[in-house]
Order: structure tokens, then C-alpha cells, then sequence
């Protein structure tokens, strides 16, 4: 093997053959990947959630994760948020031109290791090589299928004044460490909370009936998703600034940067509306587990038609919450 | 809306939802999208076929095509190739700061076009920008969900000796129309044969048990995809060189440019493995439509153990047609 990606990797003849049936296929071995056809034959339930995903982040390796891991994350955990059990991802692969390949192993390695402790099988794919200045290292695709979990309503019609709005832990992670790696502040002491959310989403999903939406808030941060959220209510939603819980050094971070923790992203937490009755339950359930062990209540839906985000201060101020509109941190995913 | 892409359009924020709300909703309208969730939901049969491919072709518009058309043709194409009829797309895009809006919009209408053409509907996205000289304008991913038609088994080990080798129209167009378009050769005279192949799919199976194996010969051409069927054989493949259908430009142009259309990229053609009692009849069958009116029997399985492909020349020789090895066209798709 060379050391380096070359623009024949990418023609589809020998070079592309020798770096699937040598590193790609040992990492991923199963029957539905091993037959190598145009695409993959399924058995499935039938009764689908479908996801698509391409990630771009820079730099492709980072504190706690690297482009791989995230890759396999960002769409286990869109998957999860249907209310769907994640089973099937493709991959694919566009390198530049002299990517090293020891950086190509670790992250077909990663996406490996993380799709195994998700419980999903990657079962087609395809690789592209661009030339040099035409991309940056690698940029992934993943597509998932999941099987849907009867019983389960996730929509946004089913939200009703009173409801909580919840967080599995402490948000703005992600975009945080990355933009520190990237610009090599603050030592990169911050990792990313990149996760597959199975075992989060599973403890949710238990209070079946009273879960009314879940959504993964990446880009733009908790403060876009729960505005994607109001913009499909006839209600609005007022947080507690107080209650919504942020890691000390994000914190700090935010502070010396002048960056809001509620805009930036997170990879391995959820946003869930619930039932009022439901909700402490849920917050106590999801406490018993490390990944969510910060979980907290940070809000609820109240009956302003006005289907605005609300977050009131520690002071009692209250101040709209707006969608993300500039660009604080481009290519965090 | 701005002439350009810029990396806000990329955050996930308020530009982000302006393209999609704007461009991308409007051309693929339909229940499953309009939901914006982190995925679709989809009722299907169960039994699937599930493919995927990234496009990083240049330029990303040629003659014939577009990069838009092609990432939709790729992926019903590889769907159908898997005996399957295609139903369900995603779209995820990679844009390159400084892309061009109105080229986007028209690439957006040519995907649209060509999906309705398909009988397939784009179900989920996902929108990426990255900075100027990290991309190539755009890169296009598409996944593909397809069901499986009952009675249909494609399978290499069902080939035996004697099995014919079909094409389903004149060869290399592709590779070499985007080479020309590339640089400026032979007034970009060649039309790629971008297209989808349902319709000539649909003629093909209907011989049901006769259809041993379908592919389309896309990067490395024919001769790689004949390659990639011997390697999974015990038999070998014997080309006659004279049944080959090439158009004469595209010979012209290979002559001219030292290239053979064996090696060149098809991306609206058919190769198949038939039984030899059924092949007269599907080419009968075949020549009855505009797309597939240069249909031919090209070679047959013959039961040398080497799992090899011949050609035979017309004036009786024989030569090993290997994989294709060197890169004479990169990002052809």
C-alpha cells in the first residue's frame, strides 16, 4: 500500500479494488457488504426512517472523536430522533489527492468501532478522490436506514402548553472543542460530547405515549433546533437559563471568546419535548446513565401564539431566543 | 437570495433554511420532505435494495448532463442493477463558498427532472458549504432505497458456459464526452449517455430466470465491470471486439486521443449476463426503444478456469482485457 492517496485510488480499477478489499471491507466485514454489487439487499421490518448526512469537519481528527466517529453518530443519532432503531449505513468516501493513508486507517477504524457499539451493520459505499485543492483530507457521507418502533409518535402536532422541554446533558460541547482544536486555544482541553445516543434515546422512548418530539441539536445549537421546533407550533417555548446545564471549561471558553454556548454545537445529546407528568421521571431514568447523567428540565411550551423561543435570566429578564443567523463556526460537522 | 453561496448558508441557521425553503422544498415537493425532520419515514415493502454514490464530477456541467442528472441517474441506476424497483432518494450537498446560485438552481431543477423521470422522490438532505479551495463548486451524494421485484435473483453463481454477454448500447460515451468538455477537445461535440435506465431494466427482466447478473459499466468501463463479474466466477468471459457498438465519434475520439472506449465510463448502459436461449429475444426486445435501439450481444461465458476476460479481435486473436489500471479520466463521476 502506498503512502499516500493518489487520484488512481479513485478510477475504480485496481487501486480503488486493492484500498476496499484491503482496509475498507476487514474493518466492516458482513454478508450484505461482502457481496460488492451495485448496492445492498435488506430484509427489513418494512416501516423505515431514512437519513442522510456529509460531513466536512476541519480538522479531521479532534479532541474526543474524528470525522469518522462523528460520521457514524450524526446519522445513528438523526435515526434515533425518528423514533426508528438504527440498522443500516452506506459510506462514502471523497479523499483529496495525498491524504495519508495511516490517517485513512484510523478513521475507517473509528467509523468500525463506533458503528459496532451502535448496532449498525455498513452495508454499501463508495469512494471518490478529488485532486489536491479540491477538497480538504476527506469528506464523509452516511445514509442510514432504521426500523421504526411501533408505538412511537414523534411529532410536533402532539406538543400542548405545559409540556417540558429537556436536554440528555450539558450543551455547546462539540462546536466548542472543534473551533479550539482548529485554532489551537486554550490547549484543545475541551472535548467533543460526539455520541451515539442508543442507549439515551432508549431510556426516553420507555415513556412511549409522553414523548412528544426528540431532535439532535448540532448546528446552530440547542437555541436553532427548539426555534425549528416553535416554528411548526402554534406555541411558543420559554427556557430557564438557570436550569440549562453547561460544562464549567465551555463556559469559560464562551466567556474568553464571545461565543453563546446555546448556539454551539453538540454531537451526542438529545432535545426532547415531554409530558409535564412524564418529565421528572425521564430526568431521573436518564441521571442513572454517565452519558446523561447532567440531564435537566430547561424549559416548557407555553401559550404565546406567537411561536417564538423565550429564555428568561437569572434576573427575571426574558429575552427572545433567536435562530442561528452568522457564521461563528463553520464546518463543525 | 444572494448570488453566491457563502458559509452561512452552511451553519445550519437562518440562510441555511433559506436555501432549502427557497430552492431545494420547491423543486421536490412532496409529504415525506416537507416534514424536515431529521430523517423521512417511509412505508415500504420491506425487502430492499440500498445503494450509494458520491459525485465530485468536472465539470459539473457537460454535454448531455449536469452533475445534478447524473448524481439521480447513478443511484437509480446501481438501484435497478440491483433487481430492485427504485423508490426513495436522499440529497446531500457539499457547496464550495462562491458557488454560483443560479448554477445551483439549475442543477436543483435538473435533479428534480430526472427524479420524476425515475418515478423516485427525494425524501431527506442535507446542505454542507466549505470554504473556497476545499471543494469544486459542488459535490452531490445521493443514497437510494429500492424494492426488491419478487421472483428476480441476480447472482454471479447462477452463470454457467455458454450464458451471453449483453450491452445495451454503444459504449464509452460518457468518459469521453466529459473529457472533451473538460478540455475544450473536439468542440465538446459528444453527448454523454447519462440517463435512466428503468425502462431498459424493465425489458431485461422480464425474462425473469434468464437474467443471470446486471451492472452498469460506469468508472473503468466495461472492461472493469466484466473484470469485477469473472472475479467472482470459476468461468471466463469471451468478447467478440466487432459486436462491441461504439458511435463513431466516440471511436474518432479515442483514436485521436489514444484512449480505448472498453475503459470509458457509461453512465445510461446496461451490461448483462442472459442465457443464451433467451438473448436474441431481449435484444429484439431491446432495440424497440430509443434508449437501447444499439443494443448488442457482445461475448459469451466460456469454461476456461482462469476467470479471466478475452476479447477476440476480428481477425482472430485473442488478448486478456484486464482491469483498468491507470488514471486516463479522473472525475468522470
Amino acid at each position: 500500500m502506498d503512502e499516500y492517496i493518489s487520484m488512481s485510488y479513485g478510477n475504480g480499477g485496481k487501486k480503488t479494488s486493492k484500498l476496499i478489499e484491503e482496509i475498507i471491507i476487514p474493518a466492516f466485514d458482513n454478508a450484505e457488504l461482502s457481496n460488492l454489487g451495485d448496492g445492498a439487499l435488506l430484509e427489513t421490518s418494512g416501516s423505515l426512517a431514512f437519513s442522510t448526512d456529509s460531513f466536512v469537519i476541519y480538522p479531521y481528527i479532534f479532541p474526543g472523536g474524528d470525522i469518522g466517529k462523528l460520521s457514524v453518530c450524526g446519522t445513528v443519532n438523526d435515526l434515533l430522533m425518528c423514533g426508528s432503531k438504527p440498522k443500516y449505513l452506506s459510506l462514502s468516501l471523497i479523499l483529496e489527492e495525498g491524504f495519508k493513508i495511516e490517517d485513512f486507517k484510523k478513521i475507517i477504524n473509528s467509523i468500525s468501532k463506533t458503528a459496532k457499539s451502535a448496532g449498525v451493520k455498513i452495508v454499501t459505499g463508495d469512494t471518490k478522490v478529488v485532486d489536491k485543492g479540491h477538497g480538504h483530507g476527506i469528506y464523509i457521507n452516511t445514509s442510514g436506514i432504521g426500523e421504526r418502533i411501533n408505538g412511537i409518535q414523534l411529532n410536533t402536532s402532539r406538543i400542548k402548553p405545559g409540556d417540558k422541554v429537556i436536554v440528555s446533558g450539558s450543551v455547546g460541547n462539540h462546536g466548542i472543542s472543534v473551533l479550539c482544536a482548529r485554532e489551537n486555544l486554550l490547549e484543545s482541553s475541551i472535548n467533543s460530547d460526539c455520541a451515539v445516543l442508543n442507549d439515551v434515546v432508549n431510556i426516553i422512548l420507555k415513556y412511549k405515549d409522553a414523548v412528544k418530539v426528540l431532535r439532535d441539536p448540532t448546528r446552530g445549537g440547542i437555541a436553532t433546533t427548539l426555534n425549528e421546533f416553535t416554528e411548526k407550533m402554534n406555541y411558543s417555548i420559554e427556557l430557564y437559563e438557570d436550569n440549562i446545564p453547561v460544562d464549567e471549561n465551555v463556559k469559560t471558553a464562551c466567556d474568553l471568546l464571545g461565543l453563546d454556548p446555546l448556539y454551539s454545537a453538540n454531537e451526542g445529546k438529545v432535545l426532547a419535548i415531554v409530558s409535564s407528568e412524564a418529565s421528572s421521571e425521564i430526568i431521573k431514568d436518564l441521571k442513572q446513565i454517565e452519558l446523561s447523567k447532567n440531564a435537566a428540565i430547561i424549559g416548557e411550551v407555553v401559550d404565546y401564539a406567537s411561536s417564538k423561543v423565550f429564555i428568561k435570566g437569572p434576573l427575571g429578564g426574558t429575552r427572545i431566543l433567536d435562530k442561528l443567523n452568522f457564521d461563528n463556526l463553520p464546518r463543525i460537522c
